[in-house]
């Protein structure tokens, strides 16, 4: 096995090579930008990681690795667009450097160029492959609709929340280690084992962001703390802070998030209050342990050593003990 | 065989009894309502009819042929967007009734949910579909991305502008009947032949709507006679009237071709005169031909009855004598 590092650099060490400039430039160049402008790479290294795992070797996941990478970025570009962002890992945002129609057509092409990497593979394990990442790529647009939907939505439940993130965020998760188990040619329970490791994981990820949104420390959290209070965003924290108050604090939680301050500074201070003192806080940072459980549940049950259960332990691990 | 009729009464009843619609609403409606405007279905059909031509059985062309109309509508529906147009078969566009961000969403669901209805193939042939398939669609992408380019581009070529209409328009009526070949089990040759048959009528079929454009009858022709025309849009009949005039008449197409009258009626008029006496209408309506006569070259080489093969033939005299 590999060190995290090591899969990131032969990762990335790929992703320059491939050129995926050719003509028409308007519709290549804006994706070979957007893969370029970095990330942790946390899916594609999954991938190669869980082909490893389960006795594979990580080189015949890379096409599958690429897949997931490609994917992922098609859906930045497209969500962006829809969020009207100017900014995406502290540069300019595809349509924003360009123009909307361009970000529209690359994201296209890109969403059709991560279908292709997995052409390499015979065509029994293509198959697999296909049929996970396809489910997934549906998923993921529905749990964008889903997040699009609850902006303008007051009465968004708890439930309806977590399944917004699974499918948004954590499905992917699932798919890349899924993808790798395939690959590596583990049995079908343990596909599914490895599955629902990378959702929980996956979702638990999610939370400790919104978590971290709010609580992070400004010096190593990557993002502007306080940035979800900000735009009055419905998250895990919000929900089980309106859940838990009552009376005043309940109405002045509404009115802070039906608010947009110029200065935002009292408001991030007050909610973050609230979410503390009403006990969401503490029960956001339960539901992270208890996603985190239910990913390490799994672990037990799979068919590889002692030694690839801690690595997957230890990469749980490390991911929910991050600051950033 | 079934008539061509039959083969779209087929098709059309199936895409009815098709439920596209499942949660979340805004997701999936737009997708049903596009699905559901109208048109030809001439991919799909062609599909099906392939799939009987070559002695299989055009129900087992089923998924594929709706892999192909649900690929085209995404299409039509990302496209709407990008050319800002409000209306498609006389009926709002998705942005129009929906908004934009709705229309790229739903547009990207369809876009994979094409691919799914592939998945009910067998892993050879799974793979056989998904790679001409894979090919098609993103040449698809930079046919749009070629036409978005020529609309700011005053030196485009006619061999660009013939790739262009291949891209964007004939290698999905190639890729349409190749998908119902692989169906059938036809020969890897007869694959290849199908397609370009396929592909060269459809360059004829997209000639013959520029010159449909100008010259059609209005009675008859579906669209407004003169439309491209007062679009300023760089068609077959434009390059080669701009190639054989000369002097004033091309200082007055080049003119007419970057103005924008309110009432285009004289413009329309003088411009079709240009096309004419320049010899440009004659010539387009001999390439029409030409890419007819490439088409019905490969008939001949087809493992397939002369009756089978007459059923093509009449297909393509039928779609190349249209008026609408």
């Amino acid at each position: 096995m590999l060190s995290i590092q090591e899969y990131q650099d032969y990762f990335l060490s790929h992703l320059k090579t491939y050129a995926v400039a050719q003509e028409p430039k308007h519709l290549y160049e804006p994706a070979e930008y957007i893969l370029n402008l970095g990330g942790k790479r946390l899916r594609p290294v999954l991938t190669l990681m869980t082909t490893d795992i389960f006795n594979g070797h990580y080189k015949e996941a890379l096409q599958a690795a690429m897949c997931v990478e490609v994917f992922h970025n098609f859906t930045l570009v497209h969500d962006d667009i829809m969020d009207a962002a100017p900014l995406r890992r502290g540069q300019e945002t595809v349509h924003e450097k360009w123009d909307v129609n361009t970000g529209i057509l690359s994201g296209d092409a890109m969403l059709i160029i991560a279908y292709r990497f997995l052409e390499n593979y015979s065509a029994e394990t293509f198959k697999s492959l296909f049929s996970i990442f396809n489910k997934t790529a549906l998923e993921v647009c529905e749990g964008q609709q889903y997040d699009v939907d609850f902006e303008t939505r007051n009465d968004v439940t708890i439930p309806e929340y977590l399944k917004m993130i699974e499918y948004k965020t954590a499905v992917l998760v699932g798919c890349a280690m899924k993808m790798g188990a395939i690959i590596a040619g583990a049995s079908v329970n343990d596909q599914v084992r490895i599955y629902e490791f990378g959702k929980n994981l996956g979702i638990a990820f999610q939370l400790q962001d919104d978590y971290l949104d709010a609580f992070g420390d400004p010096e190593t959290f990557g993002k502007q703390v306080g940035g979800d209070i900000i735009e009055n965003k419905k998250t895990f924290l919000y929900l089980k802070a309106l859940e838990y108050s009552k009376g005043s604090d309940r109405e002045n939680l509404k009115t802070l998030f039906s608010s947009n301050p110029e200065d935002p500074s009292e408001k991030i201070k007050t909610v973050k209050q609230l979410f503390k003192t009403s006990g969401a806080a503490e029960e956001t940072k339960k539901a992270i342990e208890d996603y985190s459980k239910k990913a390490y549940a799994v672990l037990n049950d799979l068919d590889i050593s002692d030694a690839h259960k801690s690595v997957l332990k230890d990469f749980g691990d490390k991911l929910m003990n991050r600051t950033v």
